[in-house]
């Protein structure tokens, strides 16, 4: 066989053991505040069904989703001959029927459905695993990547909006990330949209005042303008687009303004209530009542979540909303539920962007053995067995090669202590011990450095 | 768009929180273990580049990889009137360039080469990844599959052998699973094929004595005479076929054996070194040196593992050996290293069958609070995140409908206390608490009611 010069598919990553620890830190940081909240994990598989997944994503998504090809004789269902008549769509549809998952939210609602008879509602779940897209790859998106998504199904309590609030406040905490957290509710969108008397407008309206942040105000309203908008209906636009007040100002001007819709009255009489709930948590001013948040509307029906770092520029950190018939596709209609989703590689940028991740996201072994020969090695052995029987994260070097190579090592590898044992310390029965940080160097008994270890050094990779 | 019966590809599976919660037990017990003898983690991507799994799991292998369909217009090369001239294979190989990730091995492999510069050597890595095989499914046999693997590459030492069966004993002493851990070594295995004059009969051999515990010794012989072996060299190998002596006897009788055979004398030394350094730690009456353990001969050049359950006969849940050019392919040569692989799919079956999954394996929230209306909830708010404050998963129910659901709920999800907060609860600021499993209901203020947890309860989902 020839040599192959090794590398991997553009848009994917290998993870080494520094960032897999760093990724770690973060997964099991989020994970552990879903927990608190009685969210519990579950698994899908990679592959689904194409069936499954085309239609759910829009044109655009159909085309991104990464199709297997069947396995064995897989043009069997096709004359070779016709082929030529056939478009690539087509063909594509004989020869492939599964693909890989594209996110996390249609691979939920598969599973909810199929599993309606199992399932405790409202059903609280996380889920943390990778989605795959066939995107042009370019800095930041790749084309293998985790979401981290956490739903409740099957209770239209604003209670759950709450919760996710909550969890979202305490998720970057946790990791010491400043963040706002914009909310906003389709519902109040419409209701402006009819206010201005525009409902037929709703999506030019959202699409074009969603952009407030990046184009300005001057832009949105040409852009308003060019999307049909009559001048009438883009003043009475004007006084949603400005955001100094309070979210309680807000709320007492907005319910006037759309006391004569229906639609619009409920929206707002949610937002007070959420905004409500979160002043008695405490929280209420880590939230902003954002009007010109409009994302995700093919799908979301009421509250909409947006999270952004305040510290880094790099757009939504986190982001979600209500939904109110994600399973109706799959055959069962009337469940609302509402989810987050939290980018785990945009969060990863984010520390690392404020160097922020914490020294235990790094540590590794904590006691590396100097190996000596074969006499020496005979006698550490045990020993550091009695290390790791305490939870002490312990290695012996392989081979008795030359000292300064294992010292390499156990600094490479960011090792705290060296032990060294020879035929001194065998008599004795003290060891040697090197404290990697200070160079201090030390004699110790067994117990003592095991005491010492656990009064100065947390356990690590506790993830 | 019509409604769809929801289903998940042939031989792949949906996780519930149950089955996540266990299958979490046995991948943070094993991922402990690795690390706390210095071993981290790494991952690769689900995809990789044909060219690099191709050719590297024999012909089987090649079948059975998945292929991903080249995205956009995967015809592109083709001419589509060409086509009624060309094998699959070709087809395949112009509409296909990357395939789903077979094992771990391989790909670690490619890592290793491609990231050499950056690696600190001998590198100590494990990895716990999803694998893909389009074999037909089978009970216990699924298209994806977790697997756990733990090498050292980048050193020759025995040491990592000796390292690889400490995990292998710490990591089912933790699970509770009471194992047989069968070693042996090829080149002691090349040693009896000189031995009873049949080298070239190597493969013959090894696949016949193999079999020795499923068909007995009877058809072992019969086998070794069909695969063409001299009656003289059959006669001469029924010495190797007998297992009652103890190690130390056995290799004292083996040493006088292959005294003649360099190889076999180098394997033996290998094998008297390990048990040596075994009986040390106290662990060599958990392992045999079992001549008749021949798997993995295709890559294997030095020490085999195998482990199999006392309890549960399920075949291999754990295996491995030492390879001497695992990443010659990718051009970089004269590395050794050695690894083995946990079964996470039959170490579950295991645990299942003897029911020893703990009891902290399926906890999930600890305390609901009963919704019993609005005022309640906004009183309960701040009181539920008194106790996520202090570790413990709680959850407040999150529609005020009857009681009895709400009740249900919390016994469905195990929940261990419901907490009522009605008027009178309010108003003496003590809350009524009942205890799920003993029914008993009592009242309590809020710190008295946190401290009651932390003494009687784990912290749940420490994983």
């Amino acid at each position: 066989m020839s040599t192959q010069k090794p590398a991997i598919p553009k848009g994917t990553r290998d993870f080494s053991p520094e960032e897999m620890n760093r990724r770690n830190y973060i997964f099991s940081t989020i994970r552990n505040v879903f927990e608190k909240y009685g969210y519990q994990p579950i698994e899908t598989p990679a592959m689904e069904n194409l069936d499954t997944l085309l239609g759910k994503y829009g044109e655009e998504g159909d085309r991104l989703l990464f199709k297997i090809l069947n396995s064995g004789d897989f043009l069997g269902n096709i004359q070779k001959s016709s082929i030529g008549d056939m478009s690539l769509t087509e063909i594509a549809g004989e020869i492939s029927e599964k693909g890989l998952r594209y996110d996390l939210t249609v691979p939920f609602a598969r599973y909810v459905v199929q599993h309606r008879n199992d399932i405790t509602f409202p059903f609280k779940r996380y889920q943390i695993q990778p989605v795959w897209r066939a995107d042009k790859p370019q800095k930041g998106r790749y084309r293998e990547f985790y979401q981290c998504d956490v739903d409740v199904i099957g209770s239209d309590s604003l209670l759950s909006e709450v919760e996710l609030v909550q969890i979202i406040y305490d998720v970057f905490s946790k990791l010491d990330i400043k963040t706002g957290i914009r909310l906003n509710n389709r519902k109040v969108l419409s209701g402006i949209a009819e206010y201005i008397q525009a409902p037929d407008k709703f999506t030019d309206i959202t699409i074009a005042i969603d952009k407030l942040d990046k184009i300005g105000l001057e832009n949105v309203n040409r852009e308003l303008m060019e999307r049909g908008l009559s001048d009438e209906s883009i003043k009475k636009l004007q006084v949603f687009l400005s955001s100094d007040e309070s979210t309680e100002e807000k709320i007492r001007k907005m319910a006037e303004l759309l006391k004569d819709s229906g639609t619009g009255s409920e929206g707002l009489e949610e937002m007070r209530t959420l905004f409500d709930r979160l002043k008695i948590l405490g929280i209420e001013d880590q939230c902003e009542f954002d009007l010109t948040l409009a994302r995700g509307l093919n799908y979301y029906t009421g509250t909409i979540f947006e999270v952004v770092s305040k510290d880094v520029a790099i757009g939504s950190i986190c982001g979600g909303g209500r939904y109110d018939d994600l399973t109706g596709i799959f055959g069962l209609d009337g469940v609302s539920g509402v989810g987050i989703s939290f980018g785990a590689d945009r969060i990863y940028d984010v520390l690392n962007a404020l160097d922020s991740f914490p020294e235990t996201a790094t540590v590794s072994t904590q006691v590396l053995f100097v190996n000596f020969g074969d006499q020496e090695e005979r006698y550490i052995l045990p020993v550091a067995q009695k290390l790791r029987a305490e939870g002490i994260a312990t290695e012996i070097y392989p081979d008795a090669v030359k000292i300064k190579k294992q010292m390499k090592y156990a600094d490479q590898k960011k090792i705290n202590y060296v032990v060294l044992v020879g035929a001194e310390e065998i008599e004795s029965g003290k060891l040697t011990i090197k404290n990697m940080k200070t160079g201090e160097q030390t004699k110790s008994e067994i117990g003592q450095f095991i005491r010492h270890i656990n009064e100065n050094h947390q356990e690590p990779g506790a993830h």
